[in-house]
């Protein structure tokens, strides 16, 4: 049997064992699911040796552990460090999603719940590759398997188990599926990932709650000041105001654009799926531009005061907000996250006090598109889906990508098969079945063409 | 007896009465608190009966209901109608209460709890100062109470009870204890209300909560939009933007400006009493002023996007926010609704789509200072305070003073003890002992100075 007749032999307990494993809400940032989060760790390492593995293990840390599996079937022949996340993001609001988020529902070719996609659906891809492999005997490098728990909350524990790790974890290559294609028609391949920078603000006014009519108009409201603040970081062009913001930013040639500008992109149906009448962001940049090699200020959440039923008069004590901002090359996080905190505290009034608090972070990175490993999974793509796969930039950050690099001496091939649509982070994530298992063929090809 | 031995001698029992009352959480935003309103209306009609009325009855409406109650004596004497309200502001944040708000704590001689000082505290006052009236033979006045169940949701339902219970509701003047004194060395009287306009906005991005990695930059973020529209509701020197906000604003003379300014009020004292090293509002008006005689906007919520604990990465769909606008007179509350949610959309961009609701609301009111129940007060104040007391403006607002005046062609006078630092709509909300005593036996002198 070749491995596509095994996979397809073998598809339905493929998504049943897939099915099982996104059952267990494993939201590393709530430590409410500590137990589920272990749990989805343990399904992992059984699931690797099930499939194929020699020894996997659960890997504590501080925060939540981490599996590592591994069959070495060769020295001299080249090995591959797969790596992946088991965690999940939190699935609210929770009452925007048609099936409840833990209870995995198919409909029409897709598989729908909170993790499908990112990552568990993407992991699982590579755990069956393996189990083709072994069982068609097409296993051709040494395989090893990272598969952390914290890649939603930034993965502090995974760079010090990588530095304490970095024997285990020698490699050639790394191989991560946490990305996506262009469409289901054409494969690509992200070449460029954005980093993270990611703060939490705090606006303080009085220190009380106060009756909105008996000190409304003299006392500074933290709920004004907040919104006024955030207004500032942006002008009228998109462009963020934050002094040196831009100074590092790697402008692409002419040519590089014009490359970009021939990817399949249609605007139209851009605004229609997303149901909005206009698009907005950075004068000067493309859609695709401003997705990939520019960098962005998003405000992820806000709250403040009263947000119950009805109507309360109350002037707030106090005004929060999350806000991130996306980095390209060859920004820096912590310098980005430092030059925020300086120029949101210089906006701050004398009637407030503010607090800015760092969350996890993450390196913009650029892969080479020429290594041994990327062009591997050009040939992997050109086999299984008839058509060479196109380089990309895309907007999300995987930031253990530049510590892997920076750890372990290591590149990274992100041979993702989810779409822009999959609705990551968003109520009904969802992945479909076309992309789970072409994605398990293109990776069982991918080791056929490795050669280190 | 006299009506001072009276209330020293009935005092204790007097605030056990009151601590039964406050201990029902009667609050009117919350669906889920129907029955304890309910249960506090029928407190009051108990209460009502107890301290010596011919009849009390629960008034049902569309809403919470109405209590009414009234002890006619005879029709050639003056008649009262003491207004008040039994339903509460919602108690959050709750975690910043120092002891629970529905379970009232006598310490340093104040009561604190919810609805102690607005208005459950206040309203019991009139109800106490009946029964010392009865039982001293020095009820000089028909008295009729209405106390209502929404105030703190617009009394929409009171509007209605008004204009249907014309008849019933004759009076000669309206008493309301629902307002503050300046201190409690310095007697006042509020002669000035600031009017209502409470709106509710939602900024409508993409159809469905996305990652900001992979759309971030390209599609307008409605939390950002949301915070630049509301920044752009006012200018750096603290002026609301609207057009045509302050086209009606009854501008003061130069000489009723000066006599605000001889208001005992020190900004050094203001500011620690607040924890803020400034206060901040529209240029060009006092502390006392911008309070007082000046209209504000502020926000009261805002929320949307991720606000659970570590981090998100969302680009929400939606924003919301309540915001609400004092008003002053001339300025009319539908009209500046109007204004508002006009000039609102105006400033959306085309990336978004903007909703705007309408709350509560309530017209502005200055109160004549040389009618007799003004002067009755007066004198009331003098007896029991010994000195006489100082017409106030007040930032906060009682909109049914408004519809008294244009229903029943009725004046108020607005008889409150509270001080602006009871915390009202805040967590810890008390009212002073001292307050609430001094209340009863100013209230039962008001009637003997009262001669229609």
């Amino acid at each position: 049997m070749n491995q596509k007749e095994y996979i397809e032999k073998n598809k339905d307990r493929f998504l049943d064992e897939l099915v099982e494993w996104l059952k267990i809400p494993s939201v590393s940032a709530d430590s409410k699911h500590k137990e589920d989060v272990k749990k989805a760790a343990e399904f992992a390492r059984q699931s690797l040796l099930k499939a194929g593995v020699d020894n996997a293990e659960i890997c504590e840390t501080a925060g939540h552990p981490i599996v590592y599996g591994e069959k070495l079937i060769d020295s001299s022949l080249p090995t591959v460090l797969v790596y992946g996340h088991y965690d999940v993001q939190p699935p609210d609001p929770l009452d925007l999603w048609n099936s409840p988020p833990f209870e995995p529902m198919i409909k029409d070719g897709k598989i729908y719940a909170r993790g499908s996609s990112d990552d568990k659906g993407q992991v699982y891809m590579h755990v069956k590759a393996l189990e083709t492999m072994v069982n068609t005997n097409t296993l051709t490098c040494n395989i090893k398997f990272m598969i952390e728990g914290e890649e939603e909350v930034g993965s502090d524990n995974l760079g010090i188990f990588v530095s304490e790790n970095k024997e285990k974890l020698k490699a050639d290559v790394i191989l991560i599926s946490d990305t996506s294609i262009i469409n289901n028609e054409t494969p690509s391949i992200t070449a460029g990932l954005r980093g993270l920078s990611y703060m939490e603000v705090e606006v303080v006014g009085p220190n009380r709650d106060l009756h909105s009519g008996v000190y409304g108009g003299a006392v500074n409201n933290p709920l004004n000041v907040l919104c006024e603040m955030i207004a500032k970081l942006k002008d009228e062009d998109g462009k963020i105001t934050i002094p040196g913001f831009y100074d590092k930013v790697q402008e692409l040639t002419k040519e590089e654009r014009e490359l970009m500008a021939k990817q399949p992109f249609d605007i139209h149906d851009y605004k229609s799926d997303l149901g909005v009448e206009d698009v907005f962001g950075e004068k000067g940049y493309s859609t695709i531009e401003r997705t990939g090699i520019r960098p962005t200020l998003d405000v992820n959440g806000i709250w403040g005061g009263y947000i119950g039923e009805g109507a309360k008069t109350v002037l707030p004590s106090k005004a929060s907000a999350k806000i991130s901002m996306r980095l390209v090359p060859n920004q820096d996080t912590d310098e980005i996250a430092d030059l925020f905190s300086n120029h949101f505290k210089s906006l701050a009034p004398k009637s407030v006090k503010v607090k800015v608090t760092k969350h996890h972070g993450g390196q913009p990175v650029v892969t080479d598109i020429y290594s041994s490993a990327f062009l591997a999974a050009s040939e992997a793509f050109k086999e299984a889906w008839g058509k060479e796969p196109i380089p990309t930039r895309e907007g999300g950050s995987i930031p253990i990508v530049a510590l892997f690099r920076e750890k372990l001496g290591l590149d990274s091939v992100l041979l993702g098969f989810g779409l822009d649509s999959d609705a990551l982070h968003s109520p009904n994530e969802h992945y479909g079945l076309f992309n789970f298992y072409k994605g398990i063929e293109t990776i069982s090809l991918f080791y056929k063409y490795f050669k280190g």
